[in-house]
């Protein structure tokens, strides 16, 4: 892990970019711990230049509840090598949405599968990067999509101890079987009127999860409408869970 | 509207029974309230006395946000005079539920909808009375089931600002049109295993309100299970709508 900038914003929080072999992160931490922080990755679908302003709100909650927060670029997005097969499906993808027809299952299980199966040890490196800093302790939290990868995380990383999922992304059957492996506490968020997510999928993923402490909080508005309540109240979930 | 006690409880808040007519009910006012305290109008199954220590446990949270609260006997239930065609419903749902059948929506129209058309003028006649006592003020907030109970007075009385439903009883389908009239603030609670609740039903309902916002908590655990952090969310939702 090589920090590649540093700069510290107006909140004194200090954001550091990183890279980690070929891939690029970002980490922010809080500008007064005087105690390791907990950590919070902060998933997203892919694009971190895109993504910022988005990304460094999130982490400036975080920072303001006492938590370090860190991403990382997904394989295939922003300045990362494309893959055919996935651009390709992406392509089928749209098709498929801008025709109105239904989503075929395959066309999700060729673009999130090895999504998925690359992402998730890309993240489990980072974690062990970010782990080894003096300055992150854990517990660790996972906050955000792809949906998909929050789950495969959350059923095979045991340093992740809650996670804060999106439900907003198209989820591979295969995943719901992991689902049922998952059993930290979970917060899930879903947008009832995302024009880009399948409403039932999002509730039978949620009646798969077996985690015993599970919350499904739905709210109106679309795909990036989260409203500002239903934020805070996933960092109180954090607050609850990491601290 | 007559005070029948009075009495203070440990932390202050104000406890007093009055009756309205032949109606009893509880008035909860906060122990330092300084100028007239927002009402919240605290529902229930019906029974005060076999109810009284969850609802005391939710006026006194509510007071120490600063909230008065206050609730009213249900036609036919605890000292008030049984409805002969109430009791027939009311063991006929028993029945079905029994024999585990598919409760028949005529059964729930005849338990249901004659208590909604009784309960719901005793509600205004109780906010008349309690909104002209100097120590409370507005707005009103309607918290709690039946479920039904408060979609009418959503729907119908301009005086409720903001609602918290429970999501645990049966709605009959005609309460479902009367829910797309509402368009105030709605946080609803929703048990995702309540034994005694249709899942898809409580769903349909929250889709169904015609409120713009509108957030759905679903928890773990059965009826009466509703974790401590889901209660607090639900009092953060009145202090964000009613302060």
């Amino acid at each position: 892990m090589q920090f590649t900038s540093e700069q510290r914003l107006d909140d004194g929080v200090l954001e550091r970019g990183f890279t980690l072999g070929e891939i690029p992160g970002i980490l922010w931490t809080p500008g007064s711990a005087s105690a390791p922080a907990p950590l919070i990755l902060i998933g997203h679908p892919g694009g971190l230049h895109k993504m910022y302003p988005r990304l460094v709100a999130r982490a400036r909650h975080s920072a303001a509840d006492g938590f370090a927060a860190a991403t990382i670029e997904l394989p295939g997005s922003g300045d990362r090598p494309r893959s055919a097969a996935a651009e390709q499906a992406r392509a089928d993808l749209r098709r498929a949405l801008e025709a109105g027809e239904p989503v075929d299952e395959e066309i999700v299980d060729r673009l999130v599968l090895p999504l998925v199966e690359k992402a998730v040890p890309e993240w489990q490196a980072a974690l062990d990067a970010l782990l080894s800093l003096p300055e992150i302790g854990g517990p660790v939290g996972y906050s955000g999509g792809v949906i998909a990868i929050g789950i495969r995380l959350a059923a095979v990383e045991p340093r992740i101890s809650a996670a804060v999922l999106f439900a907003g992304s198209f989820v591979p059957r295969a995943l719901f079987e992991e689902a049922r492996q998952v059993t930290i506490p979970l917060h899930v968020l879903l947008q009832w009127d995302d024009e880009g997510n399948d409403r039932q999928s999002a509730l039978d993923l949620f009646d798969a999860f077996g985690s015993k402490e599970k919350t499904l909080h739905a709210n109106m508005g679309g795909h990036t409408g989260v409203p500002q309540f239903a934020g805070d109240a996933a960092a109180r979930f954090f607050t609850r869970h990491l601290s």
